[in-house]
């Protein structure tokens, strides 16, 4: 019921008292007016059973002295700010937003804007995706640049990149030939090195995660749909936690039956792309390539590495893109 | 499998060619270097089976002339803005963002971050809330200040910002005598006015819809729990509609088990805050005027109309605060 605008006291004259007043002393409860009759000058009538504490909020009942009004680690919500507010709190410490460069590399790799394309020739697609990915994960995107495929630059412009940036990505290095390149020029970064060069997923199988003096570097497939299916899954959490969120926010999803049967290879985790319909999952297939793929996909679901597949009809859950 | 950065054509000498190149002429198949042996100077054998098309990816694969390759009406996806990058594609025309100025209403309100309050005041808290609720949904928030209780100044407060505002929204001016005084304010500022004045939902009931000279009006309850409660369900979706977004982005949801009764009036939707765990949902339950309820939640349940009521240990489906 609350606080209305218009209020009388349960007991005495009909005083019209504002939300949020304080009650007359003598009075333990309000009733809003439209429950009440004034029967004789000075005296109304309650129309309604009150009990004492009705239309009352007493001081404390929002939050006590010592109450833990908003909790660390976690993006502030709306009704955190509101909370907040109440308490008259209008500024608060947050971490800073990791500042994410990324590199795109490749002789082949030309700026999104080139009008046309040469033989041989490719679009930088995977830069403009991965500065989405990065915003939604908290982040702060720089892009750094497409490097060509020769170490000494790529490791130049990773060493410049390095003071100011919180995270370094690379995009389209990790493949053989370029990958052990771009290995090569991050263990030349710093201490502690290369943490790993090779996960058992598909697609992202040969994707790079360092560390250089404190800054985390993460070296991704060539191939611009492994490259983004990588980067949601390793790539974002590591950018939430450099920005101090440790309470990552839920993510969209939703159980669905698998419209056929999916193979898959025990021993790794497989990311399929479905698009999702009448509570049914299907899968949209491509090369790794392949950027339609996600484009026409709804969500993905993961078939866990201990899996051999999963059958046709089985409930899925998929996690949707927001 | 895809185009690696050093390969070998399947026929003749092995030749090294970058990611993206043309495939010589006479080649109809393109495969990893490392699945190859120099058996003889300028002859190698294919150690792996190979199959016409294999590591090749078509110029129209991705996507043909005439296809549609961003869908309107949603937000941009980050592999939307790989895919139109891939395009060459690096502006499009978008929805302006809508602005949404909110005005705070009541004598008793004072700013947030007023340090002490007098006697019968409190702190703005919903305005914050509802700012970061506009920017969720999309839209630009201005705040149109605190207005007395007084329907000249809210009606001239409303008349200033209408030709700057794509959505006016007015929280704690819909209790009842406020109610009246806002509703009337709005029924003045044009035409068609208002829609409706009342909903059947549990907090915020006293929600006032209107339109004025095409922009939607929103009149929000006074506490400031419900204010959010159906500015999150109504108002949200208005917003991302003005903005254009006619394909919603999926909410974060999960499956859980009530842990206890829940009673509920048909007829109404009752919105009930919730903190999951462990597969269980349990109630949060306080005062309409509670933001800690709201704080404390990990997301709600909406008990259809229909229903007179949940049982304890019914699957239900709760929507989680993002």
């Amino acid at each position: 019921m609350g606080a209305a605008p218009e209020q009388a006291v349960t007991s005495g004259g009909a005083v019209a008292i504002p939300t949020g007043a304080v009650i007359p002393p003598g009075a333990d409860a309000v009733v809003m007016i439209e429950y009440t009759a004034e029967v004789m000058p000075g005296t109304i009538e309650v129309v309604r059973p009150v009990a004492p504490g009705e239309g009352v909020v007493r001081a404390d009942e929002d939050a006590r002295g010592g109450d833990e009004i908003a909790v660390g680690g976690r993006p502030l919500r709306p009704q955190d700010l509101g909370m907040l507010a109440a308490a008259g709190v209008t500024s608060v410490t947050v971490h800073k937003k990791p500042v994410v460069t990324i590199f795109s590399t490749g002789d082949e790799v030309v700026p999104a804007d080139t009008p046309e394309l040469k033989p041989g020739q490719v679009r930088d697609a995977t830069a403009a995706a991965l500065a989405a990915l990065v915003s939604d994960a908290g982040g702060e995107p720089v892009f750094g640049g497409i490097v060509p495929d020769d170490p000494g630059a790529l490791e130049a412009a990773l060493r410049a990149a390095l003071p100011a940036s919180d995270v370094l990505v690379i995009s389209a290095g990790s493949s053989v030939g370029t990958r052990d390149e771009t290995a090569n020029a991050v263990a030349r970064l710093g201490r502690p090195g290369i943490w790993c060069h090779g996960l058992a997923i598909k697609p992202g199988k040969p994707t790079l995660l360092a560390e250089c003096g404190g800054v985390p570097v993460i070296g991704l497939p060539g191939n611009p749909r492994s490259a983004l299916v990588v980067f949601r899954l390793i790539g974002a959490p590591v950018i939430r936690l450099v920005g101090g969120c440790t309470v990552p926010p839920p993510e969209p999803s939703t159980r669905a039956r698998l419209s056929r049967d999916l193979a898959s290879a025990t021993g790794r985790l497989d990311v399929v792309q479905v698009k999702v319909g009448d509570g049914l999952a299907v899968p949209v297939f491509g090369l790794s390539a392949l950027l339609s793929v996600l484009t026409a996909a709804d969500g993905y679901i993961v078939i866990p590495d201990e899996a051999t597949g999963l059958d046709a009809g089985s409930e899925v859950n998929v996690i949707l893109y927001a």
